[in-house]
């Protein structure tokens, strides 16, 4: 398509708006008058060159807009179902590719939609990396304290047949491989529990005292393994983990994985802190304010991420909108309708 | 039941935990060993009166969740199955009425719940306020600037069949309003276009001075109009609105609506504004800081909250993850499975 027949394409869609303007306007009967209240030639040039210029023009759609929500309200059926058809029309003709400018500014991150799962990948069709029947489905999720995100997390693994980590598992089986690479632990059902307690104890210490020998503090040392231990879970099975910067961990090593935050109102953590542990509304709301600095602490020392804006992660669920089970319910939604096809059965 | 069978019931619980940990740790065969290294009895006890304290207790669901994530790994088939009903059934005991402790500390709020159509309400099935045929969808859409929320507001309406409206559709409505009640536009299709849009003009003054003289500033005068006229048409019809705090009016009105927050991280909304301008990265950057302050300076003035924070909305979508087509698309796909069954056909 040379410009001049590009122009031509571009006048006669403004000439389509403004006739689907007139015929609205004529079956309304409304005294508001037409959206478009420049003479003919001056509106249809204006919209013309607004849609030569950007097919997508926002001025060209809050026009269509006024016209369709009036279009909307014409009494006889027959017309207003052809009105309608009109303006759809016209919206499929806008973003046709024929006037396509080539550069679609879209919103879309190729990285973050090449790794994320609940997207159908159409923007990264040519991309290297799409989510396979080899990938396992990885779900990430933050959560603010007192938000119920740990129960909706522990659900979640439940309903969906797939394994469930935290800080605590994540601990203990850290320690059981850290046990049986020393050999330390027989396995013989001989030994008493007692035993192996301490002698797990023991261990930890000196898992401790290996990584300081080396420079590393101790917390350090625990979160580096922990990392490696979630890619390696990655590419071994489904699951749900809670925290530990999973998803940041997972991006860097471009591991496709679903990242979720649970968030809930303050005033709605406290209420349901002091409940549950049976505390005075000062003193929740203290711990709340603990327990999130501690996360932001630890968040902001492995990502150097801000920690808790619902620009890290792909989906943002306010709890208190919800509640727990139907907060799983929702998730569960998303995840079935969007991942579904790409999941092994 | 009385205390003395509610400890009974724990006990036998705490018992068929331990007894699905021996089994996986058997079938297993790993030198990892059992989930619960304490002695029998010891192990028992304390997760006998940590259920009878909190059937939900997050250590014994902790601990559940290792015995699941190792049953997982059982190379018989049959034997997992079996260990994997078993849990199932464990985790549907705990979850029963008999063992509930009357509170039941959810973190849903009964206000956001009943005025959230994406909820199914059954957190307040007893409430008041549900979302009934009588009831519109209203969808409240916040953005970010360059988040590419505009357009995806659009593209919803434009796939819902409902009307769309923003700050410009307003200004539009509302003048066109007020020529209406002030009888000076006859509707006459003698008038010249341009005579009219001069007249409006003068009644925008107009409507400004008259809330000036009423000791309202006219940014003011405007809100108060369009949260008005907000109110009026969510009794009327189904619509997507941008922006103007219409979740707070409408939160205030208790009048059900969906709240959802676009956004994207900073550096993605900064090249999106950087290629449909034509601007240098460092003055699209500036553009976006300025019009995220504009934003922000609005709806604190008119709600007196802080703008753009996940917790005010009932979804939060990162853009970013999707493009602007897969965010429509996540968006009908939870209001169309959430609020179908209420929604008139």
């Amino acid at each position: 398509m040379n410009s001049s027949e590009r122009e031509a394409l571009c006048r006669k869609l403004a000439e389509r708006i403004y006739n689907l303007d007139s015929r609205v306007y004529t079956h309304v009967g409304s005294s508001l008058g037409r959206t478009l209240i420049s003479p003919r030639e001056k509106s249809v040039e204006i919209l013309a060159r607004e849609i030569d210029a950007r097919p997508d023009s926002p001025f060209v759609h809050r026009n269509l807009a006024l016209i369709a929500n009036m279009a909307r309200t014409i009494p006889d059926r027959t017309a207003r179902s052809r009105a309608m058809k009109e303006y759809s029309a016209i919206l499929k003709a806008l973003s046709s590719p024929e006037l396509a400018l080539g550069q679609e500014a879209d919103i879309g991150d190729k990285a973050r939609i090449s790794l994320n799962p609940l997207s159908k990948n159409q923007f990264t069709q040519s991309s290297s990396r799409r989510f396979t029947q080899d990938d396992h489905l990885v779900i990430c999720i933050g959560r603010t304290f007192g938000s119920g995100g740990t129960d909706i997390g522990f659900q979640l693994s439940d309903q969906l047949h797939i394994s469930y980590y935290d800080a605590t598992v994540f601990r203990d089986v850290l320690d059981r491989q850290l046990a049986e690479k020393e050999g330390a632990l027989s396995g013989s059902s001989m030994e008493t529990m007692l035993d192996r307690d301490q002698k797990m104890k023991g261990l930890r210490r000196r898992l401790v005292d290996f990584y300081r020998f080396h420079g590393l503090p101790a917390e350090d040392a625990l979160f580096f393994n922990q990392s490696a231990y979630i890619e390696q879970l990655s590419r071994e099975q489904d699951f749900v983990v809670m925290g530990r910067c999973a998803d940041v961990v997972l991006r860097n090593a471009r591991i496709p994985h679903v990242s979720i935050f649970i968030t809930a109102p303050f005033e709605s953590r406290v209420r349901r802190v002091a409940e549950l542990r049976h505390l005075s509304w000062k003193n929740a709301a203290k711990l709340v304010k603990k327990e999130d600095r501690a996360h932001e602490r630890f968040y902001r020392r492995y990502t150097g991420l801000p920690w808790g804006s619902a620009v890290h992660y792909d989906l943002c669920i306010n709890s208190a909108s919800y509640g727990i089970s139907e907060s799983v319910e929702l998730i569960l939604g998303v995840i079935r309708a969007r991942v579904q096809d790409d999941l092994k059965p």
